[in-house]
């Protein structure tokens, strides 16, 4: 038995049917708070994200990425002794979770209703692309196509641009971590009720969830939102802008900010500038605006302008490479970027204090690791006799 | 007193003093859920998405869609009758959240040690930009810098493009769901310990935690992921097409179904071209596939293709826009859609089971709107007599 780290949920017993992201990355965020995960995989290769690159010594990182801390065990659904297993694990857990298809758990015979009746405290937790109801419950569901059918990629993006897709699998992560969420909240009314009880994530509610502005924008004048590149739709100048070899994001939330920015940048007339007088002048003349700024930013570097713009008081941060990121002492002193198994991959942002937040973690498994001790540890043993008799 | 829906967290008491979305989405969430959430706000124009548009019937679009279901209460936390009202609110709570820049609650003298010497068993739940901890922790941080510093944006967008915003606040947003998460799960463990403890939340961890596939590749080679538009890193077709009159998503995960796409679209012998004869061949030629597909494609209209190709078992989804998707059959059947004090707004994605999902919820309130309620519920009494004796 993999040791769990010590964390709000480390008396809680996760039996783990997910594969491939989505349900994988939520119970990940259970084992990282503490809780014992069991995956339990299918004959043959296990889950397929094993297959899947980029691979590390040998590993896959997909597969490593989102099932550190867990253990492994292939069972058979469909043979009787491994059902018997299974079961037997059911009857223990305080948590289940799958993201096969709607439909799929029930011609198993694994329904919330079935598993319901051998452990009445069980929390259920189901996550796919379109949840357990509605016309589109059994329809394919892929990130991209949820991204694209959620809305999200019509308004990422340039004006005289194409729809963009989100430069990760927001749709499945967004599934887990909602998934995540609606187990903890789940297991916190257990406490009260005694009971379980069902939770059905859909990665394409929770995509909606996440629209915003867009969505504001829609429900105020009942018109479609388009793309506006990476400028903030009702304040300016708060866009990325280029400079000499680079970019940057500035945030001008206000008239006094702005009159910084441009004393800043050497252009301080511009704060003056009927054009660009007030948020509503300035968003009324945007691209003007960020021509205008840009010419001035052109002149020097990102780093040269990220000293002198923050220094005259105004936001302002560098675009970074995701290797830049991961590596910034930011993300260093709050253990984001851990040791796995020998694998560097990011740590876990939610920090509650009382309980560790290691830098170094257990990997994820081998396929059927934990096979032979979980065989035995959930064995289906006839009734003792002591226990016939009581 | 707001009536709370009935809900996992029914008996929670949230104390909020978040504004502006990171911290208000969050603790959206918890009532959403069923908890009371008294939101305390600041003299003069409240919390400042109050002044935001776009507008509905004179309410700000912005301010109802995170505060709907809540309290409001103006409280001045530098006078002291109202710094004893809102010490006897803590008293009370089960949750504090706030989003303010770190340090500012403890000059107010309201830190987590301050307050839990109160309350021990209060959860306090903090959301920041860069969190409280490490050499950012007091750097200006709005979604647009955490945005580009995380490294989202190198990644998001085209090859010959420009670094790409989401098109939504994603990082605020991701804030608010890590910080629900960490008090629910906060909540679980008090359970457990008798104690309430600090939840320290950052957007720019919770943005960090959400890379995936750029993060994989840049641990496997150390090189620095690029933006590679629309398609999937590993595997082909996975991208989105241009049809005659709009786009769609199409997602083959191995040979089987690309086969059966290329005789879908009239082009059987694709399958059969070395060039595409498997998915590394495919991923290898790349461009090309998506030229020989598009050819195809774009002699039809969208809708054409989405039957068509659904019909010969290919995933496929529509592109849709934010209004479409919101309104799609799918959202109104797992009411997504709902109404919030006469406003249309996306609902809560957490579907667990024995509680209501309502599609008609309390909308966000007015200014003050519980103030005088509150301030008598929460009065500070002078001990009564049967109080000094016990």
């Amino acid at each position: 038995m993999v040791k769990s780290c010590h964390g709000p949920f480390s008396d809680i017993l996760v039996i783990d049917l997910t594969h491939v992201l989505n349900g994988p990355f939520g119970t990940t965020i259970l084992s990282d708070l503490g809780a014992r995960v069991i995956k339990i995989e299918t004959p043959g290769h296990g889950d397929d994200t094993r297959t899947y690159g980029p691979y590390l010594h040998d590993k896959s990182l997909y597969f490593s990425f989102v099932n550190r801390g867990k253990e492994s065990v292939i069972l058979n659904l469909k043979d009787d002794g491994d059902r018997a297993i299974f079961l037997n694990m059911v009857a223990q857990a305080d948590v289940l979770a799958e993201n096969f298809r709607p439909g799929v758990m029930a011609r198993l015979g694994f329904s919330y209703d079935d598993l319901a009746k051998i452990n009445p405290r069980l929390v259920y937790a189901s996550s796919s692309g379109f949840g357990q109801t509605g016309p589109l419950a059994l329809y394919p569901a892929y990130d991209t196509i949820i991204q694209a059918m959620s809305g999200i990629m019509s308004v990422t993006g340039f004006p005289d641009g194409a729809p963009t897709r989100v430069g990760t699998s927001l749709s499945d992560l967004l599934g887990g971590l909602y998934m995540f969420s609606g187990v903890a909240s789940a297991l916190y009314a257990r406490e009260k009720t005694g009971k379980g009880a069902h939770v059905d994530i859909s990665m394409f509610d929770a995509t909606l969830s996440f629209l915003e502005q867009s969505l504001m924008d829609y429900v105020a004048t009942g018109e479609v939102p388009r793309r506006i590149g990476n400028r903030h739709p009702d304040m300016a100048p708060f866009d990325v802008f280029e400079c000499a070899d680079g970019h940057v994001a500035i945030c001008c939330g206000n008239d006094h900010l702005f009159k910084a920015l441009c004393k800043a940048v050497g252009n301080p007339q511009l704060a003056t500038d009927p054009r660009f007088i007030d948020n509503t002048a300035r968003i009324n003349n945007v691209a003007v605006l960020k021509q205008a700024l840009e010419a001035s930013l052109k002149r020097q570097t990102a780093a040269y302008w990220l000293t002198t713009i923050h220094n005259a008081g105004v936001p302002i941060g560098p675009l970074l490479h995701v290797s830049e990121a991961i590596e910034h002492p930011q993300a260093k002193a709050r253990n984001m970027l851990i040791d796995a198994g020998g694998i560097k991959m990011p740590g876990n942002p939610i920090k509650i204090s009382g309980y560790l937040d290691p830098m170094v973690r257990a990997g994820a498994p081998e396929l059927d690791q934990h096979g032979a001790a979980l065989r035995t540890e959930f064995a289906v043993r006839p009734l003792s006799a002591a226990g016939r008799r009581s």
